[in-house]
């Protein structure tokens, strides 16, 4: 939490917005997991806009599952998984449980694209080729593969299955982004 | 269907009740999900004692996610997941999302359990020590582990996370099962 740059306060509503929609979406959380409701703001100090909150079900050295909150119209900004120690990055598969998800990934750019992105970030966002998931639908993004995320106007709640995550070694298009420190409570 | 022993009207009854215990646990699933629900009867035509009713949502070279969907006791036999071409076998994360899983793997036998089990398949049950997961709980399985489960009263959805499955490799107690053919629609 300390070295987040939003408030202790908007972290503890971030938290609470996140539970909220995952109450929506029927997922059952324990105490523990409820408390410890991660909040990545990303360095970025603009939560609402970029950033994401996540629950971690379980990460070991083979496999990751994981759920995803995303405010309306938050954004997970543009990254890639890059391979470790000479094997294949993180294969990540999206499945959308609650609202809708606007998945970004290399491809035609899509011409009337659903996103709306903060005019000062345009540049960090450069794949642009739509993918659109309500509930019930995915998409499974393959290893070192540029992609970024928006939730549409009622947020997201999007469940991850992939390989090993190693969020630390997360490729950023954008420069200001910090993945690490992210906070859990 | 063919290859089953179960009547087609079982089997189309036994993907009703999957889905509708699905809808229950709030799961979201497409049409064409739902449609293919799996029904494994497992060679032993005694679908509401043994036997499970999963949807695969992704099952890649490294990643693989289902729901498993039991009825009120039905028991999913015991078996593991062997070691293959050199790599470690299937590691399992079991989700409860509703109702309540009596989970049977090595250890200290418990005193009293919890599952029902059918007089003449009792010798086919090794392992006894019980983990009770309701909504919320989780269990990780190492690979190459016996193991097998029961749903409480009310039947129960989990969700798996695990390397991939194999299931044709699986490693059965009891000699009278087929893990393949199990069907889908």
């Amino acid at each position: 939490m300390e070295d987040m740059l939003i408030s202790k306060n908007e972290f503890i509503q971030a938290q609470k917005q996140a539970k909220a929609m995952l109450d929506r979406a029927g997922i059952v959380l324990t105490e523990k997991e409820i408390k410890n409701i991660e909040v990545a703001d990303l360095g970025l100090a603009r939560l609402q806009e970029f950033g994401l909150e996540v629950v971690v079900y379980v990460n070991t050295d083979r496999v990751c599952a994981k759920e995803l909150v995303l405010f309306p119209y938050q954004i997970c900004p543009e990254h890639l998984h890059p391979p470790v120690a000479g094997k294949a990055g993180k294969e990540e598969t999206f499945r959308c449980r609650l609202g809708q998800v606007l998945l970004y990934v290399p491809g035609p750019e899509t011409p009337h694209p659903k996103a709306r992105i903060p005019e000062d970030k345009k540049a960090y966002l450069h794949v642009r080729h739509e993918i659109i998931l309500n509930p019930g639908e995915q998409y499974t993004l393959p290893p070192h593969t540029l992609h970024w995320f928006q939730a549409g106007p009622q947020g997201a709640v999007v469940s991850e299955f992939s390989t090993t995550s190693r969020d630390e070694l997360d490729i950023f298009t954008d420069p200001e982004i910090k993945r690490i420190p992210q906070v859990g409570a």
